[in-house]
């Protein structure tokens, strides 16, 4: 509390990321990174631009960047807004495109960022319950709001809704702007990038912090129509002109570019996703059905907190909420088959 | 203008950069990068921190590199806030702590983001008109107003204060937060870092952009006390959690603890300005005394844009802004001696 603060700041719930320990030899299964590193070509891309051009301010449309993932997609570039972290790019949405007369409606179980950015931007939270198995059921977003923000899949519960569901969510407000999050899409979930064309009212946004490997880099993008993005581009460029260092934009190019690096990482979370869910199911966990780089999942004997300190003293950290409906569920990364096995050796031990 | 947008959206004035041109071969003096390249050491550090370990998100609170600069000034890392480029740092202090009842003030002419913030954060700007020569007359400031922020030295003219005279602007608003942007303090200002242990309404922002050589790697920071960062804080986390990403920590560490480079590179700057300063008023050019790594001159016989575009046809850069009473002002930066030289042969050329 200080009287030099805007009296907004005292009412702020600033979001709390998971940990980013810097203890070593840590199973680290708490924030959904990729067990596996960027591509090569980022790596290489990113060394070969670490030299005297960093003198110079980055390019602030990051044009090549957005070339890129908009031709991906059969896109003008004019159609793909890049940021610093999905996040940011989900904070200019926010402040832009979520502000209206009227509730922002979204899961009451999600990324517990957004309720943080209604509070930063004086929206009005409408939290919309899940379903008894974390479904989100669309017919329960037909009621008046300001705007709508989706995760596809959510998280953390890792549940996916086909494409038509999400189509039906778009159509049904076409006078409201609809963010899809696609933060985990690339795990088992479609994109409804393929929708974009058709609708001017749907927002889009990917990240290449989980199946791109690189959330140190910070690099996250929406598409959308060209009126959608316009707004995003006016408060980006009423805030920062540059969020993209040009090593970010270097790597995020050579990272996108490289399709099959992606898809081999790609295909081996999933892997070891199922792998990991039945090892789970068979120590008598109950697993929601993820089409995430997570699963999450309870048992029915043990509390939440109990398994998630328990395993912490065993050096591996998964992510526990202490939140009405899901405190006894923890959301775990998964990691390599290796990281997976140890996992669930602890569980074993643990549950005795 | 679109019915998606918030309505705030139609009323923003977005911040205009100057060009980051593609073209190759060009004398690019207009938008105060430093013509050498940043630190050796910061290089080597960027690469070496360039591997598997982008998978992981960077460390939220960037605490290594906030130490390292709060040491240098005998401060607690408490005292100090990071973020991506100055520009977020000035973004969040104008929406954490510039943004109270009552008006904010600034120079008339100064950095023409300020009025970009004002708008997208919903705050009164009140332009404090410079004197004849350019300067900042402090007594003009004691008015009512909700805060202040000025820089030191001032954009574009190069001008700086004396450390008593901010001192004496900051004792006279004990109850206002008052912010001392130091973009470009390292090429001849005091810095007022030196006041923060006594001045808990100061604010002091500064930028390794200029006198560091990473404009690419977007790395700015303030000083100030716990009351005043926890406020940045806040608002930062209700954001992006982490702005900063990996390799702009590991490369602006390095950078920060290279003071021999550091020392180096910042008189090189300032021994060519002088010699700039000299050949300009040769020509007949008035030149505001800088302290910066920039010059603002005009000449009496040449219209400022006319300038600007006939450099420009000669493959040379500047900064014009077609507004009152600097449109016939040309803002050049300090560039190498060799790069100097040419411009002054160009100006020869043209002044005929």
């Amino acid at each position: 509390m200080s009287r030099f603060w805007n009296p907004l700041v005292h009412t702020l719930h600033p979001y709390v990321a998971g940990e980013q320990p810097k203890m070593a030899n840590l199973i680290k299964l708490n924030t959904n990174e990729s067990p596996y590193g960027p591509s090569p070509k980022a790596i290489a891309a990113i060394r070969a631009a670490t030299d005297d051009r960093l003198r110079l301010y980055p390019d602030p449309t990051a044009s090549a960047l957005r070339e890129a993932i908009a031709a991906t997609h059969g896109l003008a570039p004019d159609m793909v807004f890049v940021g610093n972290g999905s996040d940011e790019v989900l904070a200019h949405a926010f402040q832009a495109l979520l502000k209206h007369d009227g509730p922002l409606l979204f899961p009451d179980i999600t990324y517990s960022f957004y309720p943080s950015y209604c509070l930063l931007f004086g929206i009005e939270p409408r939290p919309v319950a899940l379903d008894e198995g974390f479904g989100v059921r669309i017919e329960d977003y037909r009621q008046p709001c300001g705007a709508i923000i989706v995760p596809n899949p959510n998280a953390p519960t890792g549940r996916a809704l086909p494409l038509a569901e999400i189509e039906r969510l778009v159509a049904d407000h076409p006078d409201q702007v609809v963010v899809i999050d696609e933060a985990y899409v690339d795990f088992g979930a479609e994109s409804a990038i393929a929708l974009v064309p058709r609708y001017e009212n749907l927002l889009v946004v990917q990240t290449l912090s989980k199946s791109r490997g690189l959330a140190g880099l910070r690099v996250g993008f929406a598409v959308g129509q060209r009126a959608l993005i316009d707004g995003l581009e006016r408060v980006k460029d009423s805030f920062n002109s540059y969020p993209l260092d040009s090593l970010a934009i270097a790597g995020a190019l050579a990272s996108w570019q490289d399709d099959a690096w992606f898809a081999q990482k790609r295909a081996q979370v999933i892997a070891s996703r199922e792998r990991l869910t039945a090892a789970l199911q068979g120590l008598g966990f109950d697993v929601v059905p993820s089409a995430a780089n997570f699963v999450f999942a309870r048992h029915p004997g043990r509390a939440g907190a109990d398994l998630a300190r328990e395993l912490r003293s065993r050096a591996i950290l998964v992510r526990h909420w202490n939140k009405p409906r899901i405190a006894d569920h923890l959301r775990i990364t998964i990691g390599t088959d290796e990281q997976c096995d140890r996992l669930v050796e602890a569980l074993q031990e643990i549950l005795g």
